[in-house]
């Protein structure tokens, strides 16, 4: 069975890297099983095959595998006859642009929940965490998601295009999710598995999305430790 | 062969829509000929069978089709064995994000060229034009393109998903364009068309990626009247 090292807070089951989210719904799409691996930030050596030390990495026999992007590529193309993920060559082009924008979106909503993420984590992760995201942001946790309430109407009216293909069809893959669906699904899912704070309106047809895939494989998503169905 | 409505200023070949452009470079792409009309917004009359008033409309024998949206999906249904404008069903459906996207950029641009466009009209459009869009901006043409400098790096911020997708290959469709890159590409020919406005420093990979659909299709966008190559 292939294993993956899931980013994981003080709590074992609280899984919220929006990353590894991409993974574990992607491995579900295919069907694959898959041993997850409680990891933490300060657990840098144990991702050493990887020649890197950040999750998600992927474990196939020998082969070990980071960045969402590059394990989603490697499961379509080691997988072929299992659902695509792409549906060829041309999706998986586009498909970028999709998991860019699930990236951008990741950082727009880390100005509403970092210090959520870091009340969550193991104590020995805590320090770390702080001082680097600290010196990405160039200013303190608490500084970084102060007067969040403010900035929320920006962060929604900046996902009109997501919200426009929505109102047209369910998934961004059309009737049904696609790797492009979990790679702007995995930056919701990190917010709900570590924050309370409400991102959409329940109206929002980006709401109903998160919903509909919270629900698919089984509740997968949904199941998991988080602050809302 | 086919023929397309295609918005004019006041010049003939000055042909600036971004939404006609879309289909100018679908129709390029599957090798289709096509009669272009040069159309005017006093014309609504001319478009009465496509049961609406905007263009693009594309007739094809009996058919009126309206909507670059739609256009597309019919040039791909209807030519399926001409190269490809999505690469099946579901780059169809992940291409309809870039196309919002590209809605999106119009809508951002327009702040910058709006009064540019309204200078490149026939006389006959000039006061629709200024009473229509000065109605849905709530304010004069003037206001709308005031301070458009100040404005610039926020709107060069705002793309950062293409650009970081640019980075990484040629295309937004892979190694060569697909309807997803018309449909982006659009906004950013009707500025070229229309205005001597620099929407994009010249080292952005977003330049270099407008630069290659200029060089397209035998120069078929950057040989048509406007400002720059």
């Amino acid at each position: 069975m292939m294993k993956l090292f899931d980013l994981a807070g003080a709590e074992t089951d609280r899984r919220f890297s929006p990353y590894c989210w991409r993974i574990r719904l992607a491995l579900a799409h295919k069907g694959l099983d898959v041993e997850t691996v409680a990891w933490r930030f300060n657990e840098k050596d144990a991702l050493m095959a990887s020649g890197q030390g950040k999750v998600p990495v992927l474990v196939h026999g020998d082969k070990w595998i980071y960045d969402s992007w590059k394990i989603a590529q490697y499961l379509e193309d080691t997988f072929p006859d299992l659902p695509t993920l792409f549906g060829g060559p041309e999706g998986m082009a586009l498909s970028r642009l999709h998991s860019n924008m699930g990236d951008v979106i990741a950082g727009q909503i880390s100005r509403f929940v970092l210090l959520d993420v870091y009340e969550h984590l193991d104590d020995k992760d805590k320090s770390y965490f702080r001082e680097s995201r600290e010196q990405r942001f160039g200013m303190s946790l608490e500084q970084v998601v102060a007067e969040r309430e403010s900035r929320l109407q920006d962060f929604r009216d900046g996902l009109i295009a997501l919200r426009m293909t929505l109102k047209t069809q369910p998934f961004f893959g059309g009737d049904r999710p696609l790797y492009g669906d979990f790679a702007l699904f995995g930056p919701f899912q990190w917010a709900r598995c570590i924050s309370p704070f409400q991102l959409l309106t329940a109206d929002d047809p980006i709401a109903h999305w998160r919903m509909r895939l919270l629900k698919s494989f089984n509740g997968l998503a949904g199941s998991a430790p988080g602050y809302d169905a």
